[in-house]
């Protein structure tokens, strides 16, 4: 039985709720929300701050971006936004050792790549799909929603080829991926949850 | 219920063996070396050519691949391997609209992209599990077996660039991903099996 499941996810793929459902379904611990909060706490960042950071990294007109990598804002000679990534990565890691969880996104299938009984899963969607989706839970906004899912994919793939060096979404970095725009959200948590038996 | 599966696999990953176990368990057709027989047929190749096509287009150094493609060797201004991939492609198409069916390799995933009641599937697995299984199945030869791996990765890689344009192995092509190094073949099947209903 693999006790830790890493969920990596488009935005609008449904990955945040199918794992937090895979999580009550096995009765495993969930990360994402906390996780995030948790790093706020020690670093002294704020959570909207470390939210962002995981979408802004290739940002290039971004504000926040442009701050937080700045020079003349680096703690020790490292960069926030890297000071970040190892508080992120202490976290994970100190979670995965205190037993079962879910954690979705910030790089855990990366930064757990090395444990045993590691479940790593991979959620996408067709376009369409995601897009109905998130229309669906954050409303019309003035850019169209296929245009602001292509940037978000857009930055979640440099971030994360930033910090892992890997290529986001390519299916041999992963034990499972799943179209859940396809496969639906019940039947995509039905999957991993028998993925990990 | 999903009637028609197409499995993409990274040789050694044991996608065929699944591919004919999911067939079996479902009671669908299924279509691999019998596929490259009828393409053998209609189009006048011989089976081990048209085998060879799907590693070669990429092998520089191959024989076999100058002459395919050499100008001199066209019918009607088509190159020979153009040839194939078109009969391939008719005779995928008339096996999808003949009823349920298993099939594996050849491109099929991209050539019933829009065909509904259709799961698309790849199976990978790490080194040491695929270069373990092709010493099982073939024994072992002179160049070392992670070597042959890499070499045909990269053939299949550029072949399917080559006829679909798309990046082998982004799990966005696919609806189900596995990596049967850490599943287990059995565990595959019943995935995929699960997967359809």
């Amino acid at each position: 039985m693999k006790s830790i499941i890493t969920i990596s996810r488009e935005f609008g793929s449904g990955g945040h709720s199918i794992g937090e459902a895979v999580a009550k379904k096995l009765g495993y611990r969930f990360f994402d929300r906390e996780l995030v909060n948790q790093v706020a706490e020690r670093s002294g960042f704020s959570p909207e701050f470390i939210e962002e950071s995981g979408e802004y990294a290739s940002a290039k007109n971004s504000l926040l971006f442009a701050i937080a990598t700045a020079n003349q804002y680096t703690m020790n000679g490292i960069s926030m936004l890297d000071k970040l990534y190892i508080e992120q990565t202490k976290i994970i890691e100190e979670i995965a050792q205190e037993g079962s969880c879910v954690i979705v996104g910030r790089c855990a299938d990366y930064i757990l790549r090395e444990y045993r009984d590691c479940l790593h899963v991979f959620i996408h969607a067709d376009m369409k799909s995601r897009a109905k989706r998130i229309v669906e839970r954050f409303g019309e906004q003035e850019r169209p929603a296929e245009k602001r899912l292509n940037e978000k994919d857009q930055r979640r793939k440099v971030y994360y080829k930033n910090y892992t060096g890997r290529t986001w979404g390519q299916a041999q970095n992963y034990d499972l991926c799943l179209n859940s725009g396809v496969l639906g959200s019940e039947r995509c948590v039905e999957l991993i949850a028998a993925a990990c038996k």
